[in-house]
């Protein structure tokens, strides 16, 4: 498999997290966000993703004529890979409890990063003219929001455990450790946040988020 | 089945196409998101969902302790309804088809209607101070951005059918739908995306569509 990405995409990052829970091999092709008015724009990688976004993983599927399969959005490639390797398994095995990890990552991938992600920020700065203390405000609103929202689920269920469901990593493990990363680049304040800081740190203990982490990517800056 | 939503509010409105589809009967418990300060941000509502955020559904789940369980974010709770109600399914059967669908949904999900909701447009406005054509220019840009994308992607894509992805209505679809309703009633401009208003046209075409949208709603205005 090769795994299209940048190393500091939060985005790339969940799926770096998952290949590496799963002990899946891969290759790690470099898109560098910003270098070369940004490499994703380039018309070979938008022959792979016509978004134009990373992650995009290429894998040989066998059910695929021509075997070759590129694939977009970080959470469908995890649930992709989850589908194809289901061990170690990224979701728990009962309905209600699944659509609780879902809902979870998904309240990060929906409402928190969206917001925070180089294109938004630059429109903001660029096309609205805000001030650079205004991005930070804007930045630390929605990671707080978002964040705080994430927190109080977390508090009020029991399922809660090492991790954000139960006590083995889950896609919702793989999108808070990123999102985390994000609010302390950024200086979120975290210190309301027992919970997540507490799932971060055990994440943190784990080969597969400690490999897939930003500074440990060879296109680390 | 109580579906929590509001007749505009866009992931709702995916629900109910996902309902409508799988023929599930469903009550519809309106939570309006402006009166009353936003009835979404009540004790009793964030009870059932502490993020604060509809929609959310409250279904019998037979494996859970106690029965009830209430699910929210719109994606998680449709893929707990193709789980537990697999006809008519919405993905379709190989994994990278899976794959594909799930990233178009999220494309739309991540990409376009989180820069577009309303407390966001309510942050520009307010905090930020943005003129309502400031406003209006900013909802244009990340809905055209995003449409776009998703444009060249189906356009890419030989799977591309009557629907999203084939012949038959997908996850694709239930998010397609909602999002132009969206996008026409802030006078984007879709003449250049064929595809999403030929595939828009088809959906429309179909009772699980009509009768999910805003305008049917008990609470609409």
């Amino acid at each position: 498999m090769k795994l299209y990405g940048y190393f500091r995409s939060s985005a790339s990052y969940r799926v770096r997290i998952a290949l590496n829970l799963k002990g899946l091999d891969y290759e790690s092709v470099a898109v560098h966000l910003v270098k070369n008015g940004g490499e994703q724009l380039s018309d070979s990688f938008r022959a792979l993703n016509p978004e134009a976004l990373v992650p995009a993983l290429v894998d040989i599927a066998d059910e695929v004529d021509g075997g070759e399969v590129a694939l977009s959005q970080s959470l469908a490639i995890i649930e992709y890979l989850e589908e194809k390797y289901p061990e170690a398994a990224l979701l728990p095995a009962k309905l209600a409890d699944r659509a609780h990890v879902r809902a979870l990552a998904l309240a990060i991938a929906c409402e928190v990063h969206p917001l925070n992600n180089l294109r938004v920020l630059k429109y903001l700065t660029g096309t609205l003219g805000i001030t650079e203390e205004q991005k930070n405000a804007w930045y630390q609103h929605w990671c707080g929001t978002g964040l705080a929202a994430l927190e109080s689920k977390l508090a009020a269920d029991p399922r809660t455990g090492k991790f954000c469901v139960g006590d083995t990593p889950t896609l919702a493990d793989c999108c808070l450790v990123p999102q985390i990363y994000n609010a302390q680049r950024f200086k979120c304040d975290l210190s309301a946040m027992p919970h997540l800081l507490r799932i971060h740190q055990n994440c943190m203990e784990l080969d597969a988020f400690i490999k897939a982490s930003p500074e440990n990517q060879p296109d680390a800056e």
